[in-house]
């Protein structure tokens, strides 16, 4: 669709001289494998485990230490940081901001996950504070969205909160909308049992960073990990009997995936 | 059976007037699903993804953070608290006690699990203090039980600990017996596969804390969630090939459990 | 081979007089089972449920607790103890002092995993300060063997460090090692997806650990953990379709596991 159109719709086609996602998103995949990206990740207890799992699957290489003694090693010698904020304890509160120095002195990227701050009005103050640290990327649900921006989430907002802080903003839905204000793309794969699966949105955003690691375009590189996420989740779906065979399911498929079902399966909504 | 038979056995059937449990747990576990209960888990490191993707199965949204600055917030807009002793740190010291009073504040029902206050006497000084915050339910096992109450585990112990102390208790092992001194349920289904994965005692209790926001009647709560997972891991059982494989289709089975299933197979012992 | 060849090549057969290592694994496993060995393990976050679910699939019975408060009581009422250094926080840092000096007050074995002390100094020097406490066993890789010993990990490096600490050390790769400086054993089974799965090295530390409980010579208690691993690897490696469904295969495989097996399928290098 012509790039006059973008600001219209969600579902529009990317602006023209997008980039064709599901060949890009391939690219990173392969890079991701071939060069073994490490990742710090930051994460809430219930993610830790499944966050280094998926990262493994597809080639990565996770870190996931929290001590403010040890984060900026770790986060120096990783292609890219994830800060989760989910289970924020005092340790996690001590190591993020140290994180996100080092990884901002080493200018690698760093990724974002404002995870239940629609439920929590401190931490919701300290995702403001880590927005003020220019992550690449900021993934989030339509409720953390809006406690976030201080509006309802619409594809509108969405944009105007992304441009206003200079960020790409990776909304996940039914439908997912990946914009920094002026490129949006959107992605509508992905199966109901992922929202079965506890930590299946901080996974994403794991794969986000590692995919920002690769690409100098954080936009590309959101909407790219969560297309991969997307078909690999439909794939699991069609030989899963419920949300626990779906877990190991996607990750085998995350595993086996090719640029080839991805662009037979990409629904760019 | 009749009522005046009712202290007698282990295996006696419910009071006359008791509900019919299968019935009662089929109507618990479809209110789970379409109101998509929230429980907030305290629960410890073990336990914490399995109890979400537990949760997320059955149709409940866990959230499980510990910090004391968030606990108030996160247990006021659940439908209940669990606490679970395991892995006690100093995050969680801190936390529980803000929790307990939330859940209070709030009347939300909370449940306590004692894990392993057989083997920390620091762990069954605050186990005691836990139980002076009124829980609706205690879950443990009889190692838990003879060292909180001070006696060995029986029937008989059992219900005399739970009138002493106004609360329901959940005593799970080969038969589960589930009293508050005056109505005794007991259930016979399980399966052996389910002491070789950590945590299903834990998760358990989730259940338990999950339908207590469901029901007024403690008893029927903690019992009619023993009943769901005992038949779910029966059901599992049988495709399994081992404890690693018995995981996820425990969490199939109970996505996909129906009354129908859980009356054919229900052993109210 | 001949012992006088033991120090030449990693591919040697271990000195005259060596145990027959497949009969001796499968020995301790099978005691493993009927005794029902209790492991305490401090251990990483991401690490703390698959460690916990290997354990009770070979018949163990874990405990994870960290607190500096409780450590003592649950280390000595078991077999043994496994430090492991991954998400090194406060907790852990506190805890783990107390947990060496409860083992070795109750005589009983401990063994140190001494995650990534090539990616953060402050943990190395930990590490070093741990390997004082005279752990019967060190489960590391090459790179954290490097930092330790301050030189590149060889078959001789590793037998000069081992000899020089009084210690065994158990160095995974592509081939396994174990050796106390004189009695040295290889074990080449295993499969790639065992490195696509967080925390299968930890947990292999854990199996050392609850084998040492059982076997008063390091080094076999080690080759046979590695053995038992590495066989269990490659059984489920041939039901696995990625690393998702290779875990549970792993365990299942653990589980169910015999001498026959172990014999037919050990390759000792």
């Amino acid at each position: 669709m012509p790039a006059e159109e973008s600001e219209m719709s969600v579902s529009e086609a990317p602006k023209t001289g997008a980039p064709d996602l599901p060949a890009r998103a391939a690219e990173l995949l392969e890079r991701l494998r071939t060069e073994r990206v490490r990742v710090h990740a930051i994460t809430n207890a219930a993610a830790q485990v499944f966050t280094a799992n998926l990262l493994l699957a597809v080639g990565g290489i996770p870190s996931l230490t929290v001590a403010p003694e040890e984060v900026a090693s770790f986060t120096s010698r990783a292609g890219a940081l994830l800060v989760n904020l989910g289970t924020l304890d005092s340790e996690r509160r001590a190591g993020i901001p140290w994180a996100i120095a080092a990884a901002r002195a080493a200018k690698k990227p760093w990724v974002l996950d404002p995870v239940f701050v629609d439920a929590s009005p401190p931490r919701l103050e300290l995702a403001r504070l880590c927005l003020t640290g220019c992550p690449a990327v900021v993934r989030c649900n339509a409720g953390e969205l809006a406690a976030l921006a201080g509006t309802e989430a619409s594809p509108e907002t969405v944009r105007a909160f992304a441009a206003s802080q200079g960020i790409a903003i990776a909304l996940t839905g039914p439908v997912d909308i990946v914009t920094d204000g002026s490129t949006t793309l959107t992605i509508a794969n992905g199966h109901d049992l992922m929202t079965r699966v506890t930590a299946m949105g901080c996974a994403a955003t794991a794969l986000v960073a590692a995919f920002a690691a690769l690409s100098p375009e954080p936009v590309e590189a959101a909407a790219s990990a969560l297309l991969v996420m997307g078909v690999a989740g439909e794939i699991a779906a069609e030989i899963a009997q419920g949300p626990g065979s779906f877990e190991p399911a996607l990750l085998d498929a995350l595993y086996r995936l090719n640029g080839e079902t991805l662009r037979a399966r990409a629904r760019l909504a």
